[in-house]
């Protein structure tokens, strides 16, 4: 069958894929349903889309253009959600900023980023105040969102924006499916950030293959836990629009936000770490929780221990554990959940939940290969590798970044950086991080699984296991270890304790009790303990 | 910001959207999951995907090519199914043929589309024997599928193919996903049937679409009423692949297959047009039906009585109404549900889901336009005009027909040939198909909705109403009717029926008794009609 030309595509066959139709066809069928509650605001998907569109032309109108970038610093609000939408409608790019960084590193990504536009939540202003005071370029554009507190000088009102007219303003749509739509910086622990690029395919998939990997049905209450300055808050912005859903947003996370807001708005799903699940174990303990329907929870950012998993399902959350990294758009691995396995007991069971698991439907592939040939490794269950990613929620590249890319995507895959064995069953198990893990004597030592038994004994607070070279071994595992407030214990009781519990070239051989050096996001900095484990 | 080389597609951030990704996925991740019940036949997705790929081997070594087309006469079996995907593992582009057809089309089929290999069940050997026998160009080879009856001569066992040994056999996976999937030819009623082409990317995106819009979670267990030679099934081949579903084949559709489906493998979802519903009904009436749980139901290609629905309703079916053509895959515009709707009383619900509705998900819009200017017409529920379509699960055009594709691409739409109003909540409602429309002084004249009128007579077992031409009116309504057995009635006592139901420009001047043409798929050949019209 040869092609003729007339059957190449045309607009009415071939439309780029872009997230912004979802909230066309929501806002068109569901005018009057509620899309969000932001305390005490409630907001329609008709008046969202406005407001979107609203912003867009107030954007134009403060002259950005097709592939500019506009920033935005804020918790998750209405207006923050809206950009998502609001900025691809102006033919911008989308820099969330997470607004618990430091100056420093929030100057560097309003510099790198060349960001044109800066949309400001007062809560946020004294950081971006210092930020923008060491810019060696010209400031954005600043758009006061409101929020608590003062807005910056010189800013513009984004109430008062929002009441002018929109004239003959037309919002953009992509007419290339791979024009960029996000720009992402990683919070790596160390160097500088690095710009992920999304594109607005990408963000579509991403729409639509969480809705069939997490089997999403009918209009979710979802409530918005998750930073929407991580990955665009897993894409949820997008998928959620798609579903017609109701957003309950959350400025601060805490346990009896989320529990008062399943009682109140009938929330029946929501995302967040494993701290956040932990937090509401914590307060089912003190004041027993009674749920009134089941509520799903998606959660990710580092492996959840099973026993936290085993007693928030038994509190009526039903969780499902996913991998994934700024770079993926969130989420492009999960634990899917076979029937057949109802049969097993708690500990069981919570054990298979605690794998990351296997690709999500929009996902190409996802295996574990060679961390220094890159020759694929197999599926058995013990063989340590690098995760490496195939398909279409892959980022374009890191922006201004041409090597790191490059590095990035060697062999034709996405470098994940983390290290997991994989089971036959194909579900993928996190043991570390690549620079985390701990080579000696020829063994791959996951700094993780050594950090999970040390969690266990019942002085520890904090712990970090890292590598320190030895001339017999090449390294050694050393750990760093903070006590929790009127707790004790010796290094001899923490050897015999591992020695219970650890093979025996597992075993750290060193114990320093002090405080660990953390980023502003509270992620332990494991590269200054590596040079102070030299020391040792 | 400006874009440069490195960001542009590559293999790890860019694969060809196609529907072969789901079985792969399927495959892996559900091995031993039952994906097929045909008759006493079970088949796991490992089964599934081996025995894909063995057939695709088989038709490589049969010489068949990327580009190539495979035909198939089947009903709906495990081998049917298979098709869907073993042809494009082959490279080929599959066309499944209505076996209902007459032979004579059949051959119009099969030399118009070039078709190297035929795929044949039994039950359909003597139709494809008859149609061989006038092909004035190479047959194709023939695969015997088995089924009752006997293989033609000179077939290949498709069993001794599938024992086979696969050797090196790599699967085609598409470099574009703008390449040919599948050649669907329609079944007009009147003319030479124009051979319509899918892609991969369309293919794909109805499966998420599908699930997003149908609310689809979970693992399915769907009963294939559907016959795949229509749309391939509304592409539920693709769709329940995509979830790991359960997918029960059915040869013959009754009520009685479909209650026992329902009982005997948990059926929760299956689709239909609007006589299955009412075998379902007329069925319970002799013998009282109790669902074991509810059951979803997608009903399109004619729009189903309000009654029907309203009683197949109250058996505990949940019943989606939808729209669409082979030109679209199959279903674009869906009857969604507003939970405000739950209050009002039956009929009114019934009426409500009689309207045909709204745009999936994957679709970007779909209006109605004036048959002569094309200009868009108001969402007022009165206006009448065609429905066009824009989106990506339009074909990419008609195969060899470029002066029919251009008409159909008028605009940049795409033209659906069937007439509508919408109403002010963007519910299209169909009148008719844009031919059968009766233009009397200047007002537009819907024939279904005198038909539909003249069918609540109780005297009418099938009525047809065309136009005829008038040299005062320019054309008046012309019922041509037949009764039921026993049954009398005259023109008289029909007219004034009508009178009474109808606007006086509606009702038909003229009733003739007599019995009404149809094709070799039951559909009424209107043209025939309109030709004796003439002459009355």
């Amino acid at each position: 069958m040869r092609e003729a030309s007339y059957l190449q595509p045309r607009p009415a066959n071939f439309v780029p894929l872009t997230p912004l139709s979802f909230l066309d066809r929501t806002a068109a069928l569901y005018p009057e349903r509620l899309a969000i509650i932001d305390a005490e605001r409630r907001l329609t998907w008709s008046e969202v889309r406005h407001r979107c569109l609203s912003l867009a032309a107030a954007l134009a109108r403060l002259g950005i253009k097709e592939g500019d970038v506009v920033s935005i610093l804020a918790p998750n609000t209405a207006e923050m959600f809206e950009a998502h939408f609001a900025v691809a409608m102006a033919g911008a790019v989308l820099n969330t900023i997470n607004y618990r960084l430091d100056a420093e590193t929030v100057t560097y990504i309003l510099e790198h980023a060349e960001t044109r536009v800066l949309l400001l939540d007062r809560q946020c202003a004294p950081l971006a105040q210092a930020a923008m005071a060491c810019l060696n370029e010209d400031r954005p554009v600043v758009i006061d969102l409101g929020g608590p507190g003062d807005a910056l000088a010189n800013s513009h009102s984004h109430a008062n924006l929002m009441r002018e007219n929109i004239g003959n303003f037309q919002p953009h749509t992509p007419t290339d499916e791979w024009q960029s739509l996000c720009l992402n910086y990683t919070s790596g622990t160390s160097g500088k950030p690095k710009g992920v690029l999304y594109h607005h395919r990408g963000a579509y998939l991403m729409a639509l293959g969480t809705i069939a990997g997490w089997g999403l049905a009918g209009h979710p209450v979802y409530l918005y836990t998750v930073p929407m300055f991580h990955c665009n808050g897993w894409g949820h912005a997008w998928t959620m629009t798609a579903l017609a859903a109701t957003i309950v947003c959350c400025r601060h996370v805490s346990a009896k936000a989320i529990n008062q807001a399943i009682l109140d708005h009938g929330v029946t799903h929501f995302g967040g770490a494993p701290i956040v699940l932990g937090m509401l174990v914590e307060a089912a303990t003190a004041e027993p929780l009674i749920l009134p329907h089941k509520v799903k929870v998606m959660t990710a950012g580092a492996p959840p221990p099973a026993a936290i998993l085993e007693k928030v399902e038994t509190l009526g959350f039903d969780v499902m554990q996913v991998y994934g990294l700024t770079e993926t758009y969130g989420h492009v691995v999960q634990s899917i959940w076979h029937e057949a396995w109802n049969g097993l007991d708690f500990a069981e069971r919570a054990n298979l939940k605690a794998r990351q698991g296997v690709p999500f439907p929009m996902m190409e592939n996802a295996a574990i290969c060679d961390t220094l040939t890159g020759e694929p490794l197999p599926k058995d269950g013990k063989s340590m590798g690098e995760i490496v990613l195939r398909g279409n929620t892959v980022m374009k590249g890191y922006h201004k970044d041409e090597a790191a890319t490059e590095a990035a995507f060697a062999d034709g895959v996405f470098h994940s950086g983390d290290v997991a064995v994989q089971y036959p069953d194909g579900f993928l198990e996190i043991r570390d991080r690549i620079k985390d893990i701990i080579i000696s004597g020829g063994e791959n030592i996951s700094s993780i699984e050594v950090e999970s038994v040390l969690y266990r004994h019942p002085a520890i607070s904090a712990v970090a296991v890292v590598a320190r070279p030895d001339s017999k071994w090449g390294e050694t595992p050393i750990a760093f270890v903070e006590l929790k407030l009127g707790e004790r214990a010796t290094a001899e009781e923490l050897l015999q304790f591992c020695r219970q519990h650890l093979a025996g070239f597992k075993v750290p051989k060193h114990y320093c009790f002090e405080s660990l050096p953390k980023t502003s996001t509270g992620k332990i900095e494991k590269y200054k303990l590596r040079e102070r484990a030299k020391a040792i």
